[in-house]
Formats: C-alpha cells, sequence, structure tokens
C-alpha cells in the first residue's frame, strides 16, 4: 500500500537512471522522506498495465509525487526533488547556473549515459532476448564512438574544472558519473588516458550520495 | 560585432531548434532586448574554429548570455530566458509544475522532435550529402515509427488538456509545436485521425509567439 503523501520512487537495483534519483535525493538528505519500491524489470514488471498507467513509456526510474502525480524521465524527476526538499541546489538558482547545469546535463546524456545504452541495448546482449525485442547493432555500435568521444569531452572539460557544470556540484555530475558506472558495465571501458576524467570520478565517489546508498 | 551585454542568439531560419527558442523570447516579450545573428549551416558555417568555440557539439541555436557564456541544447537555453525575462514561465514555479513541463518537454524531445529529426538526417536525403556524412537508415525509418507513436500518444493526451503540460502554455507545447512542422517538412503528415492533436495545433497557432516571429 502507498502511504498517500508520501513521495513514492520506483526503482530498479542497479539500473543508472534510478540510481541518479537516489543519488539526487541523498544530496538533499531526504532518504527517509521517500518510500521505495522495487521494479522487477528481468520479469517484466514495467510491461504491465499497471506500470504503463504510471508511465506510458515503460522506463524507471518513476517518481509519486506528494501531491500523487507519476513523473518520469530523469531530468524531470530532479527538478521536482530538487524544488521540492530544502538543501544545496542541484539544478541551480540564478538563470546562468541552469543554463549551464541543464546544458551540461544533456551533454551528459546525449554523449555519455544515453550512447552507452543505446549501445547497451543495441550491439550487446542487453538485457536478454525477453526484453531486447528490437536491436539496431549498426547504430548501437555508432553510439559507442559517440560514447568514447563524449569521454573524451568530458576528460578535457574537466582538466579546467571541478565539476560538470557552473562550477558547484549538480546533477549534471550524477548524470556523468552513472554513465561512467554504465559504461563500464556494458565493457566500455574508461580510456586510461583520461586521467582528468578519472581524477575526477574519485573525487566524487567520496562524496555521500555515491557511496552511501 | 557583439554588443557586450546584450543577449545574442546565434540561429537558422527555418530549422526547429532555433525557432524553439524565437518563440519562447517571444513569449517573454523579449524580442527587442536580444540580438539575432544568422548561421549559415548550408554552407558549414557550423563547422568552423569559431563556432565550435561557442559549441564543441556543431549545433543551432548558441545563446550568448548577458555574462558571456555560450549555452547550447534548447531546454537549457530556455531555461535561461525563462529565468532571466519577465513574463509568464515557461518552466514551471511549483515543483509539481516544474517536474511535469520537463517530463512532457522531454517526451515531445524524444517521441516527436528528435525522432522526426533521426528519420530525416538518417532515412531521407536530409540536407545533402556534404552534410549528412554519415547515415543509418534502418535506425532512421524505425525512428520514423517512435515519432508516430509519439503523435498518438500526444494526441490521445491532448483529448484530455488543454496544453503539453501542466495545464498551463509551456516550453512543452512549442517544442511539440516544432515538432508537428519538422515532421511535415520531413514528408511525414499528421495522421487525419489525430484530431484532437490538429485541433491543438491550430489553437496554438494563433498565440503570436507562433504567428509574429
Amino acid at each position: 500500500m502507498l502511504s498517500e503523501n508520501r513521495i513514492t520512487l520506483f526503482e530498479t537495483t542497479g539500473f543508472p537512471n534510478p540510481a541518479r534519483i537516489r543519488a539526487a535525493i541523498a544530496e538533499k538528505s531526504a532518504l527517509n522522506d521517500v518510500d521505495f519500491v522495487e521494479i522487477d524489470v528481468m520479469n517484466l514488471e514495467h510491461r504491465t498495465d499497471q506500470f504503463y498507467a504510471m508511465n506510458p513509456m515503460g522506463t524507471v526510474p518513476v517518481l509519486r509525487t506528494a501531491e500523487g502525480e507519476f513523473i518520469s524521465e530523469s531530468t524531470a524527476i530532479t527538478e521536482y526533488i530538487d524544488a521540492f526538499f530544502a538543501g544545496p541546489s542541484l539544478t541551480g538558482t540564478t538563470p546562468l547556473e541552469r543554463g549551464l547545469i541543464h546544458m551540461m546535463q544533456r551533454r551528459a546524456e546525449s554523449m555519455v549515459l544515453d550512447a552507452v545504452a543505446t549501445y547497451f541495448h543495441h550491439a550487446t546482449q542487453g538485457l536478454g532476448p525477453l526484453i531486447e525485442k528490437y536491436q539496431c547493432s549498426e547504430w548501437g555500435n555508432h553510439q559507442k564512438q559517440t560514447a568514447l568521444s563524449g569521454l573524451s569531452y568530458f576528460n578535457e572539460h574537466l582538466n579546467e574544472h571541478s565539476f560538470v557544470a557552473a562550477d558547484t556540484f549538480s546533477m549534471a555530475d550524477i548524470t556523468l558519473f552513472y554513465g561512467l558506472a554504465f559504461a563500464e558495465f556494458s565493457g566500455l571501458n574508461i580510456p586510461a588516458e583520461l586521467t582528468s576524467l578519472i581524477a575526477w570520478r574519485e573525487e566524487m565517489a567520496k562524496r555521500p550520495c555515491f557511496s552511501n546508498q
């Protein structure tokens, strides 16, 4: 049973996008203010009428808000959490911060996390034949190259910056952090010469939001 | 010469993503507060060192902010404009509005505008061989099917809502509006049975932000 006014996160343990939301909630020191419900993707729980009613796209994570609405898409959920809970801003407060953080968030998605996801789901066995009903291996391998270019881009950026966006920790750091984890999980190793990226990652890994979930 | 403190939009006339930013600026009644610079994509002006210095991704639009920074990615630019200028909010003010608007913005992108763009650039002649250096026609045609599913999804949604997100005009309406225009430009006609989508579009077309640019 869902509590009426509690925020609930429908997530799948070990998946990168739900992990992003966990980290955002942890940064807001709000893990005790949210209920967590596991969705068994491997047994197609995200392909049920009950799940589609929450998210017609059939993807995790989904957030049930305090108002009882359902929000999906990781950036959108993060916007809700950031505005709802007190604590340090993850999405920026000035116009410039908001613009820069959303820009780098999108680059971390399209050039790393989403590119890796497309490689994983289309050019490897992905989650297996039960779930991967359609694969376009040519596109998947092309996106692998996009991801490698993305890693180089962020390495160069982090050569001169401590954080991914706007000189402050933000949702864009969370996205890139799990993008790297997903890359390695998919067999796409971070090239050893990308030393700034690797150093940034080691620094990030010390944050409680990533290490104490 | 660029004025120092004026906001400048680098755009390409007739392209859907720059048009989204024009519409956002128009909704904020700020067209006279922004300078506009045309980028000649057909002659590869977006493939010059000067342009890459503004946006390493090589895409239009790019915004030069009042602070002198460069922001790309349409949602990020819209966040900046919405926070910088007075006027009705395009990205939401409450946590719930922010979450719902960003969710529908992303769906309007991934299911319509970006899906159509992938179809256009990969499964049609796109912008011609000078620009379309790599095409994956299988993926392009798959994304055409995604776009058609997206149109049906929005038709169903607009059967019960006046706007794309959160019962108020927002950036998500702008994105879907230009998604439909791009679909037709690409030869992907809006199926006549999607009557709610078509009625919404006719209503939107009356707004000055779309008709008086």
